[in-house]
């Protein structure tokens, strides 16, 4: 492969020149620039980006933690995000945290040794301490304080859609699948719906779900092991593949859908569009929370101020998995 | 931050001697040594890895270029894949390629500046030429030619263990739906489905998906079209997300699913396990492809012998879309 030497040979200038050429820094006769150009096209010179890298301090890749890249949600998310990346001319590396432990701390001290410019984190911060590095760092519905920006869905509004839907349906008995991780946004779909069901007289069995563990195998057991044991509710209200592992158990037992039984799921990835019934769910709007994540991420990284709104509106998908009227 | 300077600095040696002790290159004294590390420590120094990188030409990264991130196959692939580089000391970086032209030839352009060490690749070659590059590339179910190593699975299994199910639950018109490749080794599920089903009188009706179009909407919405059209089939082979797609539009339609209708997906991923009935259908070993495609990557990245199998059996999940007698 041919290097900077050979195009400097060839143009017959010598390699400093070659490189303020190609990087378009300082001045150089546009006769030398064109004898340049032209040796680097005959020779197909490729210029080492490692060379670049180091004399910018800066690599164009931002770090992607995920608890799971195969849970539906966080595999939309990162179709989103490593599209939304490439718009602004960023690289996307990724790093799951579920299977591995200490990898969060392990991905963030990769951080500190400039593997790359910034992270968006949808885990926990590990640990307690605050992330002690220059590099930015957003959080996507994960409250890491120290004034990190964290982008996240308005879940007040989904816990209150979701009540509302599930009072219209006339349900008496609802089982409430929820999961509660450490000052998450999460928390409030989970209080307004807590609240509203409350004020409405409607009973509620809680069962909760381990914080970050977002396996399917996961979910589809608890599912099942909520529905056999909590068999005379007339509602549930849980994220999607637990809804869809809700529904599964319930009909396996001889139960309809919707008639004896009505179904919310939480998140609205591509599988609730999937079966028949569809399932009735919130949504999270997830190319807005990437949009915003990386508009947020850059504005960081050159220094100037990011969208002020970092929450993001959900949205209901009426299924069949509910009775409307 | 603290720099290796503020290290040499401290420890009251040259930054060469630093460089040396941290890089474990070239003799030092074990009282030197001591005296750099405790500097190192004190400082909480971090080594910058854009000067490693540029001094080993080397990154650690490796690309994994896929069509669409979403796709169930293809977050789990990744998962897998993710988990098994680091494993072995790799970082991963990410490629969607399924709605941005031309990604797969500017993706491969920074194999050539090194902004990674290799590229395992899930879609097609981008044109016609062979891929120039001194870094190493594996294909994962694609078909790049020139000696490049291509893992995949025993899709000639596949379509024979799906021909034998039909025929055991005794379908007499069957619906294919497939997509084709450029020299993909996904032929052999079609060609060996084909030719078991005429061998036995089965009429097989066929509908072709495009190449690479792998979101959710695409492939629900053709097999709802399907289904419609072929309303008298009593089979229907297809990948998960266009069998969940079949399912549905004929529940939809008033048919019963397996008495009217019986349905065989392929890839097995998790989505098959998630509704009641689950889902027929042959699995792709998917932590297998992943770990064979990361043993190949790393056996020609240190210029070893790599796996000389890289055909990964599949196996047939006994979901309830199918009667078994």
């Amino acid at each position: 492969m041919a290097g900077i030497k050979d195009v400097a040979r060839r143009a017959g200038v010598g390699v400093g020149t070659v490189s303020r050429a190609l990087n378009g820094s300082g001045y150089i006769s546009e006769e030398t620039r064109k004898k340049i150009l032209e040796a680097a096209k005959a020779l197909d010179y490729q210029p080492n980006e490692l060379a670049k890298n180091l004399y910018r301090n800066k690599t164009d890749f931002i770090g992607i933690m995920m608890p799971n890249l195969e849970h539906p949600f966080f595999a939309s998310l990162l179709k989103h995000l490593e599209l939304e990346l490439y718009r602004y001319g960023y690289k996307c590396m990724v790093c799951s945290t579920e299977d591995i432990d200490n990898r969060e701390r392990e991905f963030l001290d990769m951080l500190k040794r400039n593997v790359m410019d910034g992270i968006i984190a949808c885990v926990d911060l590990p640990g307690d301490e605050e992330p002690e590095t220059e590099r930015p760092v957003v959080t996507l519905e994960r409250n890491w304080g120290g004034g990190i920006p964290m982008v996240h869905s308005d879940h007040a509004m989904g816990g209150k859609i979701a009540a509302q839907v599930m009072l219209e349906a006339g349900c008496r008995k609802v089982l409430h699948l929820y999961s509660q991780g450490k000052d998450s946004p999460f928390e409030q779909r989970h209080r307004v719906f807590r609240e509203i069901m409350s004020a409405h007289g409607v009973q509620l069995v809680e069962a909760e779900a381990e914080w970050n563990h977002m396996s399917y195998g996961y979910d589809l057991e608890m599912a099942r092991r909520c529905v056999r044991q909590y068999s005379d509710v007339d509602g549930i209200f849980a994220s999607d593949v637990q809804a869809f592992g809700c529904m599964a158990a319930a009909l396996e037992m001889g139960k309809r859908v919707p008639e004896d039984l009505q179904i919310v799921g939480y998140d609205g990835t591509e599988i609730t569009r999937m079966t028949y019934p569809t399932l009735t769910c919130i949504c999270q709007d997830l190319p807005r929370l990437a949009q915003v994540s990386v508009q947020t991420m850059v504005a960081l990284l050159e220094g100037k101020p990011y969208p002020e709104d970092l929450v993001i509106p959900v949205a209901l998908q009426k299924g069949g998995t509910v009775r409307w009227t």
